[in-house]
């Protein structure tokens, strides 16, 4: 069942550990672990080694420069020392460990611009920690735009698990802001980059994107909203004007069954909720959040810190892997075509 | 696989036929079909039976009293007749249709509300065509809930699949108009048609309820709306202090996956596609619709009228035949419990 892994790639990748209190270190230990089961190609991890070592007792080779990570990927689990993270207690998320994530989230994006690292998994953060910081994005996702020089309108969040993508036009926003927020522009903008992306980094020739409608049954032709009408009919054909093969607005209920799903290669969903409910309801474990729009690979499982389970050795770690693995692929892509 | 036929039941179940030119005849008399397989009770469709002789080829009996439908309904569909459709032709929905339909529906209604039949299950209508003759409720769940007496408030459209049940808080409007339609009140008056549904139709003595919340991450403590703090959680400490159990708000993507599912016995969606998306999402063929909190038993296959496959046996009956059976368990249990 396991894909073969992908052909060899000239650099390693760049896992970020996020919080050092959360399920990241211990993911990432058992990811390497699992890496000859998994065919994972070489990574290592950017943090406070100590972070790991509290969760996880695998091997740990501690490197200064990533090239390092392929010769001695075998050996055990390469790690880039950060700042110290502070008093690490697994589950009791601290400043100085905030600030150490976003360290190694800041050297991850360097390594992976200058070309150091073929991709980069972040693993994750805490919000609330990194709003106490001082840190002034709404997330990672953001963060990481900018220091790629790119505007946030012109990247987008796609969530993806084994037999459903999902990109979303409006993200961390009220529901009630949305039908501001929704416009012709933001949505052709995020289908655009969705089209892309799907080229790019999936490897798909002429990619089908199917735009699911705001409203209950898509609006039922105005009578439960405008939405449709004024917004989402006239970017879908513009689009098609453009070029892009995007059907819609369908209703979003009946979009995501099996055989719906055979239709399109991604949904493009007008509010987080529509995209990340049928996503999470069929692909909890695994699911993968891929930040489309970027001249980097930029991966992240599609869980939080779960603070909750942190340092219990109960952290599962497929959407680790499902998320180093589509990293690698896009990088193969990406070195392959350029 | 089959779960044992439901005891029998002193009176059969009514099931109006729906526009004539839909797929409800069809998926009547492959319901009758399969009724020994199906384990299903008997049952009689009302309507003009020759919607079903022409996309179907089985037995027909025409009654003329309910009672007649338990001792002949292994001889064939038996038919109670209304007023004449008009011209019928699959797929072309018309005006004399959307009468035949209604016409039925009054009758199944008042046969129900009567004790001359155990439930009601309704065939899909065109709301459109409904409209066009001078219907005034928004859908079928509506006019049977007044033609019982109930005020709408008072009802609650609950969506069942084998893995999971979900309950609307605000159905058919544009999500735009939500945030100003919940209320405490609101939430609370489904919460309480919730529980008391899976008490007295679905046998569950203690039913434990899930609120979803409204907003992504069920509003991050406010920083992502604020119908969480103002409305969703207030609303659940009051349900909490009457005796109800249940949860919440709950980030709603995290609330469908199977491990969260097994938590609670109906999850409160707060609107339409909060509910449908997760149970299209998994169960698309075998959804059924129930009303909850009227004096009958009223249920409904969770699709529309499908025109476009019309008349080319196309129609999978599987939806139909998970309406009969709920309706027919909701029915003993009633009459077990009065």
């Amino acid at each position: 069942m396991i894909p073969p892994r992908p052909a060899a790639l000239a650099t390693p990748l760049a896992l970020s550990m996020g919080d050092p209190a959360g399920i990241g270190p211990e993911i990432i230990g058992k990811a390497w672990q699992r890496r000859t089961e998994a065919a994972l190609p070489p990574f290592f991890a950017i943090g406070d080694y100590r972070a790991i070592t509290k969760v996880w007792d695998g091997p740990i080779v501690r490197i200064s420069d990533p090239a390092e990570a392929l010769a001695r990927f075998d050996e055990g689990l390469p790690i880039v020392e950060v700042e110290d993270a502070g008093d690490i207690v697994p589950g009791q998320p601290n400043m100085p460990g905030a600030r150490c994530a976003i360290a190694a989230l800041e050297i991850a994006v360097g390594l992976a611009r200058s070309g150091a690292v073929a991709a980069l998994v972040t693993g994750p953060v805490s919000k609330a920690q990194l709003y106490a910081i001082g840190f002034t994005h709404s997330g990672q996702t953001e963060f990481v735009a900018e220091r790629c020089g790119v505007a946030a309108g012109n990247v987008a969040m796609m969530l993806a698990g084994p037999t459903l993508r999902t990109v979303c036009v409006t993200t961390h926003v009220a529901l009630a802001r949305v039908p501001e927020l929704l416009t012709i522009d933001l949505v052709m903008a995020r289908a655009r980059v969705a089209a892309r992306g799907l080229q790019r980094d999936f490897g798909i020739a002429e990619p089908r994107l199917a735009l699911a409608g705001f409203n209950p049954h898509a609006g039922e032709g105005g009578a439960l909203g405008l939405e449709e009408i004024e917004i989402l009919i006239p970017a879908v054909e513009q689009l098609r004007d453009e070029g892009i093969d995007i059907v819609g607005p369908l209703a979003a209920d009946t979009m995501f069954h099996p055989r719906a799903r055979a239709r399109y290669d991604a949904a493009l969903c007008t509010y987080h909720d529509q995209a990340l409910i049928p996503l999470k309801t069929l692909h909890f474990d695994e699911g993968v959040n891929m930040t489309l729009g970027l001249p980097i690979v930029r991966v992240a499982p599609d869980h939080g810190t779960a603070f909750e389970i942190a340092g219990r050795n109960m952290a599962e770690p497929g959407a680790m892997i499902a998320a180093i693995r589509m990293a690698a692929e896009a990088a193969e892509r990406r070195a392959a075509h350029g």
